[in-house]
């Protein structure tokens, strides 16, 4: 059985390292996959897409998430059942669960872990990480019952995280900036399909915010310091400058609306 | 059978995965955490601390640290097995090993493994990681006893690493600072219960070194850019500023005595 | 059976968790260890180096690199079978594998896995990492036969990478930069033995493109600020300045030429 692990913890300290020593006591044969812990500390927006994007390509198991800004505070702390291919989502009441919970068909069943008799006692304000999430993930991954692991509740209260809906028209893309990875490449939120339904095409010239861009498909079709357009690793539409930012060369920010014409 | 594994190698280099790779050659049923590469390079204390708050919540097992500014020179690389729970330490003997071993009772067994005949032929100058302490652990680890990995050593020779005591009287805690992390945050060398005998109280004003804060459970209960105590993860006090750095607000270093009042 | 990954991802996105997960669901019994993924981004002989050092010390596997700045042009996909210790090799064809694979006796049997029965489809335009060399490494660490991966393709015409080749005379030692560290330490093409071959003695002096150094065993051995020649941890000779970078103090870059005399 497998927990996949994605956090806000960065590398610099221990807690990574801790909360996997915490699952091997607990469930010696579980093996960890680390998706990354170096989202933006408390960027629970971000989490969520990147969770929602690794999943499906990951084995099905217990998969948790630690970018907890309201840690102490009266959120809620969850584990989830969703509807397809029996995952279990385990980690803060914030949204960060709830579009990969959507992608997987909703959540079908919900425990408050807060006062899980998994916990580690006497659980600290500040690292529910070590002492809530992960020994909680453990022991789901290690076989025990959902409903044992908390105080049920209705998926219905749960924090939901609704990102920006493209809209398409004849002749028009509304887009939206879904993230940006390190190099400056942002994803939007539609598809190839969507955007030949609009009349764009492949290898063919685009407006982007009013800016000429190219539709292409490997970064050598357009020159150095060029927008282009392209269908990204994760089947959505993308932007990039070959050797630069189209995060900064459009100015763009996280959720805003991106006009895409042929 | 688990191996912790700690250093300050960082992930630059492929450092870490070769000594995984050794480790994996050697035994390949063992599984390594790694609790963190990203110690200040050099930092003996910093990785002492490291090691002995993160141990305990990690499976018995063999535990590997490489933080040795001496490699090559005439310090001791050790073995060590402790009082409790049957773990064994390896790395130099430079004192990184001492407080999580006094943690666990103390040493009870320890042999030098400079010459160990589980070691890689020919040991190199500069990467002991490698040639020594990876392959010492892996054997281990596996099964070997630990006095077959090298010549016996005095628990008595061994370096020590003591930390700074703390003190406390009616009205005052004399703590001292143990670490800071990536935030920050300090962690100081007191209990909260130490700190109630002195008079402190949860959610009332205190002074630390003169300036005042709030001795509070949440980081909501303050304002951002104030200064508070609280009990951190390790179940220790702890100082934050909200939104900044309490190292820097205050000017403390590692080992700096920190006066509490109520 | 163990795979081993090698890559310029970085930590800051999910490119290497992903991976993970695409492995793991493929291949649950299959370990992956993690070499390193802080390649500096494009610099395929840069890992080449890194993958030819580090494959020795590792177990016989798959050995999965993901160094790749012509992903989605024309450069071929490869699963490559070398001489000796029956290792698999797996990645772009552009040099990166060429290196490692001279080391353990060359390339015996190659496929072309572009169209390999292994990949996910669809195969992205810039993440072969997840859809086609993770699941192909993964298909053949389950036990796939190399045959069915993908199309044969002639060794021969495989593309190379050749390092400069050092040269030795009496009292002149003509070595090439191989790669400097974090640290800016330098690596050299010539051995110990080599170097003993031309004159040069531990623990004297010598000339390195005519400034000053020391033929010293370890760092304590200079002083802070100077140049040292010594033997690192890959058994071949090395530049270093204590407490400082070699590759600065001298102004190397890869590949330069160093002249080395007793």
């Amino acid at each position: 059985m497998f927990v996949t692990f994605l956090s806000d913890y960065g590398h610099n300290d221990d807690f990574v390292g801790v909360c996997h020593g915490v699952i091997a006591r607990i469930a010696p044969d579980v093996r960890v996959i680390d998706l990354t812990h170096d989202v933006p500390r408390h960027d629970i927006r971000g989490a969520a897409v990147v969770l929602r994007r690794a999943l499906p390509f990951c084995p099905a198991g217990v998969h948790l998430v630690v970018v907890d800004p309201g840690v102490g505070g009266t959120r809620r702390a969850v584990a989830l059942r969703v509807a397809h291919e029996d995952r279990i989502l385990v980690g803060p009441d914030n949204g960060v669960l709830w579009p990969a919970a959507e992608h997987f068909g909703g959540v079908v069943e919900a425990v408050d872990v807060a006062h899980s008799p998994h916990r580690l006692e006497p659980v600290s304000a500040t690292f529910h990480g070590r002492d809530l999430f992960a020994p909680v993930a453990a022991r789901l991954a290690a076989g025990a019952p959902l409903a044992g692991a908390g105080e049920p509740v209705d998926p219905d209260d749960l924090a939901q995280l609704r990102l920006p809906t493209p809209h398409v028209e004849a002749e028009r893309v509304y887009a939206h900036v879904v993230s940006a990875d390190t190099f400056g490449n942002v994803a939007l939120d539609v598809t190839h399909d969507q955007g030949t339904n609009a009349g764009l095409r492949l290898g063919a010239s685009v407006r982007v915010n009013g800016t000429p861009a190219t539709y292409a498909r490997t970064f050598e079709e357009v020159g150095p310091g060029e927008l282009m357009l392209y269908e990204d690793a994760y089947r959505t539409l993308a932007l990039a400058v070959n050797r630069g930012s189209a995060l900064e060369f459009l100015d763009l920010g996280v959720d805003d609306e991106v006009l895409i014409e042929p």
